[in-house]
């Protein structure tokens, strides 16, 4: 598995610093944030560091969408473990992302566990939601680019939940920002900016589910809607930095 | 021949703005800097337009390096009108720049032509020397990163002014920046950064060969070595806001 990170030079001491976990959207690897996101700036200014891990497993034997789909298999694994055969063996990037991933960092680079952030784009908007939903002790703060917010509910994800969990939906709740909410799960508040001018805003991203969520669980949501923008990384580096200070103002110490 | 243009809100009036022209390096299309080059909102502070051309023709029928390699034939113009067949149909790379891409820009986008700057990486920052030096009139202000000063002096210039130009490197002094000041060319002044970890620098580049340029012919050259950085576009991207300050200051009414 392949991530970057950005170190910033306030970690040139050896000091512990706040960490902020990118996770990306349909098809892509680790690189199109990295060389298209426009945080190093932000993140040096404001001493965090920045990984960024892959959308899914790689290598000789990973099983691929049989028609070789973009939105299911290789940059596609959803943040989910999957139960279902050929797909249980090797993508489990919700353990790799709860787990794995973060004993890995810790031991290379100099985090801080106790100030965690996650944010993330589009299915990677889902997974930061979901991640955080489920683990509310490890993120104090939380954001989200177009995030698909209910998988559940659109052709995205109810093709990549069934395919990696089955045909139940009962079993994708916990794989599901919305149906996290409505069962309980809680953040203390959340930001998402969301393009007006994004093709897949009404059929896949439908943040007006969340948005009716987080108001009947009494979450605070700033959701943003930047008319003109579209689901691109011109939109994701465009307000990079205002998703960076939100992390920065919740992971002080 | 495509090229990408960012226009800042400065315009949305009408208001005729400055422009920042930059020329990409070997390999590159108009896509590598508007993916990774940062400077939108650089541009969007300081009200510039920022235009960039392709680095080469294309399209069916453009010849390209017999053997395809990545620094002559497409993708590597050099920014010069060939002379040798079978280049010299379709390979006119300077024309383009000086009379035929400025017309169609300020067609359709409101650029103030007497507020011109220019700027470019490598191949392309031999190519914003080069043009700024022959053009004093068009540009208040030229900067390059990692710029490829003496192409007559070097191999990979070496290689290209021959296949372009022909065997006798006289016929290539007009397309050479050193030479161009040798020859009595002058700029008002100029911004190069070049990365102090750049495995071009020593056999391609020569930032020396400028710096002895300039001190001779009186013109006030900040040289900046940048310890740690390569030639990639991590590098320009950092220091791409610093450019875009120095012309802006130099392009004001």
């Amino acid at each position: 598995m392949t991530f970057s990170v950005f170190v910033p030079p306030q970690a040139d001491d050896g000091t512990a610093l706040p960490v902020v976990w990118y996770l990306s959207g349909l098809t892509c690897t680790h690189a199109n944030v990295t060389d298209k996101g426009e945080y190093r700036r932000a993140c040096a200014e404001l001493g965090l560091i920045f990984v960024v891990p892959d959308t899914s497993p790689r290598g000789e034997g990973v099983p691929d969408d049989p028609d070789g789909a973009y939105d299911f298999g290789l940059g596609a694994g959803f943040y989910v473990d999957a139960s279902q055969a050929p797909f249980d063996r090797h993508y489990r990037m919700y353990s790799y992302l709860a787990d794995e991933l973060p004993e890995v960092v810790a031991s290379v680079f100099p985090i801080d566990r106790d100030r965690q952030g996650i944010t993330g784009h589009s299915m990677g908007g889902h997974g930061a939601l979901t991640i955080a939903l489920r683990n509310p002790s490890r993120f104090r703060s939380c954001s989200a680019f177009a995030p698909m917010v209910a998988p559940s509910q659109v052709p995205w994800g109810q093709k990549a939940l069934t395919g990696y969990l089955g045909a139940n939906p009962q079993g994708w709740r916990a794989h599901d920002a919305v149906a996290l909410i409505e069962d309980g799960a809680r953040l203390p508040d959340l930001l998402v900016d969301q393009g007006g001018a994004d093709t897949f805003l009404a059929e896949q991203l439908r943040p007006e589910l969340l948005a009716d969520a987080c108001r009947a669980a009494g979450i605070p949501l700033t959701l943003r809607m930047q008319q003109g923008y579209d689901h691109s990384y011109y939109f994701i580096s465009t307000f990079m930095a205002d998703h960076l200070a939100w992390h920065a103002e919740r992971l002080r110490r």
